[in-house]
């Protein structure tokens, strides 16, 4: 498709603004054409009305209509074809196989989404019958359910140019949950941006639903991002970054007349434990994984190993060995923007210049904005002793930290922040002998893992891409995974509703079908 | 029981501080024996420090072993008789019957906690099983469940001395959770603190939680309870109370450098819409019912009817005079203290000056700390144009506001910020009438009622005591029934973990046999 560099107020395409950008290629740092005009204040302003005035029509369609909406939107994904892959490479740099693998992670993120609408369970259904001859008063007629909490401000990430963009995760959970919603283009793949929201209008168009039940606006101005997140209007933002950008919105939208919540994912170093039976038994196997985990996509995962845990050995020794042969053998690749690459650069030279610090291993060098994988060590006491050394590094880089013993190894990781991911490699017996380490990191992690590795999220009911702050600003919730429809709804009770007023969900009849807790009791059946 | 005066910082009675304050009985302002004693810094600090060490052994507790605790917990405030009800009714000016109630529905509450434990479904615990041969990617076994989050602050309110202090239901549903508690006694009812402060360390004792699960300060500056907020072990914060209290807490938790969620219920002034059909219909009986329900102990609950909203018509007026006659006849009552008393008596006075502002009728009068009833009018269009009308007056108090039609009556449903409740006397010919009026009102509230009263909130799975900013800081919430429990918790996700070292919950055999979402399926089978 053409591209035109317009914004996309509901379904009108507009550039009132005179402020324009480029993508830029980042294997070659040139200008992709067309340019794109960023959104002005009063496009912003056209586009969050329009949310609302949709959202009344759009938050009452049924599961099955919504289910169809969000299918639509995969069909038309689907239908932009090599288009697509293509300009996403070159605003990305990402490989082919990358795309389309990661357009097929999205377009099935919508299906499950849809799935999801098509059961109807998820909406936690209650009912609670009347007693009216109960004393001394009698019991009202009282049931529940999930209700679409209002217009939702989005802003994708730039490291995943469809999964977590336009029409990624916050995009399918937020109108799954019927949150009507308004997409800060990442001015880092905006031409992707703009071919992922036609297709997007056209399934509005397609399956009926109201104009403006999806912007997008584009922006380089962090202005661009913050009219939306003040806007009374939006009742929620979404958000995968940096902790910078992701703190800021955060601070802001807590700082408004009337605070909102802000769900934002800001990445973070997903320590790994690597337990001495594991070290003995799986040194290369690990070494060989982890150097895998660590460098895949040239480490621009949010669930990137970036922290490595285990006490000094033998075994230890050798598997540093094996890491560093991994390591070098390691191909430079380009990052997603310039900025990106710099900033990576900045760290690693930033983290040399610190006392413990010791590089094990460079990967082959690369030129213009190729990332050099790089491996790190420390000891635990010199870990403990300094916090930036837990801060995420966004690359192909670990920091791998020694501890003397088991002691010192659980006190680093009773140290540690909150983090998306944890990981252990152990034994059976390892396992027995840290339960105490388990507790810990089941108290800094969203998601644990045994015996693999954190990047690769699995997108299904039981996944929580989430932790404790600083990876996310509410731990509660969760990203990937059906769960993260939860963000986007409120709870609202319904006392002596006559049945007919009453949503199909919590008729006595039960006309969809759904599991509800019935007097306490789960049930599918009718009332 | 003979009151001590001290703070419970775990089981251990301490009173390091010099600063020392009384109860004083609203009914005459004399001071109650003894003396008691603020908090520390210290103490403060002891408390949260014991309750972070208790955490890391009761998080582990079965649900049957906290299900014994809470109901251990409800026996031993039962064994404190009429000591507790004669020193709660002293202390607050409530009569006996209603602290009796009260009671009740404190050991109730403690009881429905406990059911919900035995039961043990309410984790939300969701297994996906791994699929080992998937292409392109083997598919890992990923299972996830609910959590408790850590230490918990909890601020009780003084118009509520039992089900909304000290075991109240932030206590009981924090407790359930698996999260250990520090909470700030209310200096209205210190006695009544102490005394189920009591009876809850006994509970602890009596059923081996750990030393720390339960602690209890007093504090009359508010330096006591910011010392909990921004303390870094300290998880979370439920609160309920003003508008002025529960806002600052939340301005300190988000500006952590570790912010934490609050879960401040501010109360509202609950929306009433009298339609029409209604109006012609039942006036008499709306006019009494209404009447009741504002003036329900000195108009002093959360979910005090404040504003009643109708159309212009003859039905109107009758329905008027009926109205005067009621609040006329409603004798006056002792207010909760000294200040709740002179709050009341400024807010009337200062209503009185606005233009538009009509009072209607007067209950009777009374002396000292009692409160005396107001039925005030204004307009629809005086209400619009100041925001002032919408806010929360604490007493017996209810402001009409009369509108000239239809469709000014929807324009000031649509201008109303957030409340706990919003209520529709309504025919069902009114109800097809208003659709839109019900719609709108979703989206302002947290529970909605047809003929009925906000007052009376039923302690239930189905209970939303909740909604939108500026009622609660947190809108997706509840602070009433058994979904309070997930305030206290976040999701943790386990990926390819053997079956040994998962909790009960995730086990393949389902050996607590509850409700699971197994490969999205809901099932309480074993996998």
């Amino acid at each position: 498709m053409e591209l035109k560099g317009l914004n996309f107020i509901g379904n009108e395409l507009s550039g009132k603004g005179k402020e324009m950008f480029n993508a830029i290629n980042p294997a070659n740092n040139q200008k992709i054409l067309p340019g794109f005009h960023q959104a002005t204040e009063e496009e912003i302003q056209v586009a969050i009305k329009k949310a609302e005035d949709a959202f009344i029509i759009y938050r009452n369609k049924s599961g099955k209509e919504k289910a169809l909406f969000l299918e639509t939107i995969g069909e038309e994904i689907m239908k932009l074809g090599d288009d697509l892959i293509n300009r996403c490479c070159e605003e990305t740099g990402l490989p082919e196989t990358r795309i389309t693998g990661e357009r097929g992670r999205t377009v099935n993120q919508l299906k499950l989404f849809a799935g999801l609408l098509n059961e109807g369970s998820w909406v936690d259904a209650r009912i609670e019958s009347a007693e009216p001859e109960r004393k001394p008063v009698p019991k009202p007629d009282i049931r529940s359910m999930k209700k679409a909490i209002g217009p939702v401000g989005i802003f994708g990430a730039s490291n995943f140019p469809l999964a977590f963009s336009v029409a990624g995760g916050d995009t399918a959970s937020a109108l799954a949950a019927g949150c009507t919603i308004v997409v800060k283009a990442h001015p880092a793949h905006p031409g992707t941006c703009e071919m992922i929201a036609e297709a997007i209008r056209n399934a509005v168009k397609r399956t009926k639903m109201p104009d403006g039940t999806f912007s997008m606006v584009h922006g380089i101005s962090t202005e661009v991002g913050m009219t939306i997140v003040k806007h009374p209007l939006i009742k929620a933002i979404g958000f995968t970054g940096s902790f910078r950008g992701g703190k800021a919105i955060y601070d802001a939208a807590v700082q408004r007349p009337e605070p909102i919540p802000v769900y934002a994912e800001m990445g973070s170093t997903n320590p790994v434990f690597i337990l001495p039976g594991a070290l003995r038994e799986k040194k290369e196997e690990i070494a060989k994984g982890l150097t895998a985990s660590v460098t895949l996509g040239v480490g621009q995962f949010c669930t990137n190993p970036g922290l490595v845990f285990y006490e000094n050995s033998e075994d230890a020794k050798k598997f540093k060995e094996k890491a560093i042969t991994s390591f070098s053998e390691v191909s430079a690749g380009t990052m997603l923007t310039e900025g990106i690459k710099n900033a990576y650069k900045n760290s690693i030279e930033s983290i040399k210049k610190y006392d413990g610090i010791n590089f094990l291993a460079e990967g082959k060098p690369g030129e213009g904005n190729n990332g050099t994988a790089y491996l790190i060590q420390t000891d635990a006491s010199s870990f403990l002793s300094n916090e930036k050394f837990e801060e995420e590094i966004f690359g192909p880089s670990t920091l791998n930290v020694i501890s003397d013993d088991k002691s010192e190894l659980i006190k680093a990781a009773k140290n540690l922040k909150g983090h998306l991911t944890a990981t252990l490699h152990a034994t059976e017996e390892d396992l027995k002998n840290y339960k105490e380490l388990i507790e810990i990191l089941e108290r800094k992690a969203g998601r644990l893992i045994i015996n693999g590795y954190p990047t690769g999220v699995e997108v299904c009911h039981s996944m929580i891409h989430g932790g404790p702050f600083p990876a996310t600003t509410d731990s509660k919730t969760t990203s990937v995974g059906t769960l993260a429809i939860n963000r986007f709804t409120r709870p609202v009770s319904y006392q002596n509703f006559p049945d007919e007023f009453l949503s199909d969900e919590l008729k006595n009849s039960n006309p969809l079908g759904i599991w509800r807790l019935i007097n306490g009791e789960m049930k599918n059946a009718a009332v």
